[in-house]
């Protein structure tokens, strides 16, 4: 795209001084997401993938359940003040029978009419709304493969490696083969992006694949992981209570801090494949994880 | 308010074994913001210091200019299944006077109908909509003093200390006194909620405080200083394309990647004092910072 990265003087300060130099920065755009021709969202993303973007947040908003929802998408004639396309405007048009949602759809999953706002509502929306939750899904992955996917998603940040401001979400095999990986501003956008990649690959309900997100778990996060069918998320770091109590109430495993070849297992640890145990008697009592 | 830490068991893996255990988690919980009875944003937050987040957010969106402007605040009889009131809703009544804002109040900074969407009409929405610009003020803010805030927010990060769930946010005076800090699941949660807290103690303008965050600086957390008057705001890491655009037109002073006493100024530099050269001559030449 030639989008991804800007170049701006920066004031560097060290102990010897202090220098004028260029820096490389991530830009920060914002995307206007339209359906059939009606403001939905805007949200401030990395530029490109704004496609795969539109068809992540429309599944994992529940607005879509397949490619074939979509009839199309395009950018919109948005000019900036010299009269070129600023490529911040998608059209989405749905096919023919899906509704069009309405343009208070993000905050459907965080409170409802029925009662009142709280996190169990929040879960219940989810789970009211989700086509494809991974309760069923009968993934193993090891701990072995999960220890190594914050190495495998960071040696891919190819614009994080230049510009230290982006976060990181991808697509891994069982056997921690990489599918996709997508960086953004946004930690929800670069989740968007790699799901609505699965999506237009034929591969949501995404069983038999594990999502791996930079940072942290949010309920938003765990909610996207949900509504796309992923049955397991892992996490270079913590995950909020809610996020936990939906991936528990969904079948989503969720492991986190994965640091150094330990990890915390949040949820339905039984997708996960435990070391062997060493052959000498450990000094620590090892406890049953039944 | 004790609800700030959940307990829950978690399956640690190590290389000496899987053990079951209690762990920290950081509570996420949405919350509902009314004006006048009626909705008008949902955020998933760390609950706590609510009042705090609906003045910051208000001030920070454009729809108040201090705290005059709010009549009263309080928590609504949502309840959950059990009949308890969730403190997820929170009603602000607004002095007379005040404009009743739109619900779409917070899409406002990032597009406009005027031009197409693009940063540029961001840029332009938060210049139209500031009250306070720091442009003006005549802060000064020593290197010394900004390299050790990351520490000094560090050291009072209770939650993220035990559940590494957590983004923070202080204010600092500029000779690195901390005046507040909170901690939340959402980093634009806790920027609301320390410029809530200065508007509620009558310190906004925020002319001569420090805006100290955790994380990246997004054109989000940028256009809150610019909104809230604070004339400097450093972070641990990278800016964004669009924030730095906004803090050189705005007359914002943006630092970011402190990190072992070095650190990059971005925008409007005049507001830092440079360390003093070293008494012997420096090996790497040093280059005029005008």
């Amino acid at each position: 795209m030639g989008r991804l990265i800007a170049r701006r003087p920066v004031l560097r300060v060290t102990a010897n001084g202090a220098a004028r130099r260029p820096d490389s920065i991530a830009v920060e755009e914002p995307l206007e997401l339209r359906v059939g021709g009606r403001a939905l969202a805007v949200t401030m993303r990395t530029p490109g993938h704004d496609v795969e973007l539109a068809h992540g947040f429309l599944l994992t908003e529940g607005v879509i359940g397949s490619a074939a929802d979509i009839r199309d998408a395009r950018y919109c004639d948005s000019v900036d003040d010299e009269g070129r396309n600023t490529y911040n405007v998608l059209d989405v048009g749905l096919a023919p029978g899906v509704p069009t949602p309405d343009p208070g759809v993000e905050r459907n999953f965080y409170t409802t009419s029925s009662c009142g706002v709280c996190g169990k509502a929040s879960l219940d929306a989810v789970r009211l709304r989700s086509r494809y939750s991974p309760g069923a899904d009968e993934t193993r992955v090891s701990t072995e493969v999960l220890a190594d996917l914050p190495d495998a998603l960071r040696r891919r940040q190819q614009v994080f490696d230049r510009t230290g401001g982006l976060h990181a979400a991808g697509l891994f095999s069982p056997t921690g083969e990489l599918l996709v990986v997508r960086e953004d501003v946004g930690r929800h956008n670069a989740v968007d992006k790699v799901l609505g990649w699965a999506l237009l690959q034929g591969r949501v309900p995404a069983s038999g694949l594990v999502l791996a997100v930079s940072g942290r778990t949010s309920f938003e996060l765990a909610q996207k992981a949900v509504m796309a069918g992923v049955p397991v998320i892992a996490a270079v770091s913590a995950p909020s209570s809610l996020a936990i109590e939906l991936a528990e109430e969904c079948g989503l495993t969720m492991v986190g801090f994965i640091r150094n070849g330990s990890m915390n297992i949040y949820t339905h640890s039984d997708r996960v494949l435990l070391p062997e145990r060493a052959p000498e008697p450990a000094r620590n009592p090892v406890l049953s994880t039944s």
